[in-house]
């Protein structure tokens, strides 16, 4: 009889938050993935549920690259570098003949990031270095806002995934605190997050570079330099979502092995905890890669997924729409 | 005619927020430092007002020893250390012959801070890594629930200030977020800053130390490490702001030197922007300490102050109470 009173009133409860979802989601189809989303959103938020998380606890973490937008043909901080370099380049002669700028001026910067960790720091500091961070951020604002997608022609802001969005604006009417937490530098991402995703500059962790305060002409700067403080990425994900946000997430969204510690972390925390990873299968409406690509492998996460349960998203069949109308 | 009307607008906008102050600050006596919070914080959230600030832009920093609550005869968290060093002490014989642990054993803590940095350095890595963040958060909490101030034999937890508390509530009503940026270590204040002030573990910047992540028995962990990776004090705490986050505050509190140049970075932004130094000027009920002391050394901010027209709190003259009734 109790039993049967609780199962009814968990009806109940968790009507209203599937009907929600229903409306809030309109580009994913019906399927497991969306209606595991729902679910698990009915549970933590239905008062008098046994999983309830308080409102102040819920925090759900998103991978950015492959995540909320794409990452091919590779990442585009990397082809924000490359642009800086070239128009760096009249001032540094010698990268003419000089690794690994010249490969970025011939046009290969692929081949750089299967060349390995250390060519790609020496152009992420050239390029994201020895500036002020108000003066990074103006560079980057003026790239993010005029410069296009090789392949689509579109502004990279438009290259975002319009059910990510849906599902961003639905954890968040449902009282979720979103983070992005991305390989992506954090000083790359905050001046357009904020228009493009509604997440505030401080909900964004991401990779970073030392900095220095200084006072020049009476005025306090802060003086990006070039060594790395944290590689957001893989191990460091966690280590970032604990320095900077200082609790465990509830819910987790990635793409890729850089997103594996994240989901592991996420989802062995006690209570209920949610991992979901986006499979990119769609070779026509977006792109299709996974165990053997260079930029977003997805291969350990992938075998991983099945043995926790994370909800894996079959990018073709699981949404309506990739990107947003133009 | 236009000037006129503009100034009974003012005036008219101007009033709920001044009468809110009154109410909601009852623990200040009238006065200059009083009304220049009321004052700014009316300018900044009356619509219409040419200084308004967006309520998203409405960010509040305030270090926490000697602003929050008391940091006298010494920084809490050395306390805590140093009662970490006790307890650990039969499992490290040397440190009965070793500097700066003998120093500490023999309860001589203050004369540790006069000595510098590296031995100071070595307490923290002996007391704060080696072990997980979990471990960590459990030993902060046991400690903070139940050591006692050694003059007033009150919990830490209650040697907070009854104005600054209320100072905090009346930000956050009027659509502030109050973050604490201390050169106190991160991990230390997230397990009770919660409870005691209101402030959630996210809105939290200090110094932290390096972390490892690793899998125990199939568990995710993070293993404290005993590195640096900032010292959030001084030019570092614009730097932790700039991190964790990404926009320049709207008021900043403190009351050191190691607060100058939070303060500088945030009043020098522009718009309105609001600085404010309590000053420990009460023997009787507190302490009155400033330029010539070990710890929480005011000098060069106070004279800076006077510049720069940042508010200094008299502690004697401007608080009713100091710390709340127990």
């Amino acid at each position: 009889m109790i039993r049967h009173s609780a199962r009814v009133a968990a009806v109940v409860l968790f009507v209203p938050a599937l009907v929600r979802a229903q409306d809030l989601l309109p580009s994913w189809n019906e399927g497991p993935a969306k209606k595991s989303i729902a679910d698990f959103v009915a549970r933590v938020t239905a008062e008098g549920s046994p999983d309830f998380v308080k409102p102040a606890e819920r925090i759900a973490v998103f991978d950015n690259d492959g995540t909320l937008w794409c990452e091919q043909p590779m990442y585009f901080q990397f082809l924000f570098a490359a642009d800086r370099i070239q128009t760096m380049a009249p001032r540094h002669p010698d990268w003419k003949e000089r690794e690994p700028f010249r490969s970025v001026l011939a046009g290969d910067p692929k081949g750089l990031i299967a060349g390995g960790e250390k060519g790609l720091l020496e152009i992420m500091a050239a390029t994201h270095a020895g500036m002020t961070a108000d003066e990074f951020e103006k560079i980057v604002t003026d790239w993010i806002t005029t410069a296009r997608h090789p392949k689509t022609g579109r502004l990279y802001t438009q290259m975002i995934y319009q059910p990510m969005l849906e599902l961003l604006a639905y954890l968040r009417s449902s009282g979720f605190k979103t983070y992005i937490v991305s390989g992506g530098g954090v000083e790359f991402m905050r001046p357009w997050v904020g228009r493009v995703y509604g997440i505030p500059p401080e909900q964004v962790v991401g990779s970073r570079g030392k900095l220095k305060f200084e006072m020049r002409e009476g005025k306090p700067v802060l003086v990006k330099l070039p060594e790395v403080d944290l590689i957001d990425d893989g191990p460091g994900k966690p280590v970032g979502i604990h320095q900077m946000i200082g609790r465990r997430p509830v819910m987790a969204f990635g793409n890729s092995d850089g997103d594996l510690q994240m989901l592991q972390y996420t989802t062995t925390g006690d209570g209920p905890r949610f991992g979901l990873i986006v499979h990119h299968t769609d070779a026509e409406r977006e792109y299709a890669y996974d165990r053997q690509s260079d930029v977003g492998r997805l291969d350990k996460a992938l075998d991983e997924a099945q043995r926790r349960g994370w909800t894996v998203v079959d990018m073709k069949n699981d949404w309506k729409t990739v990107f947003p109308a133009r």
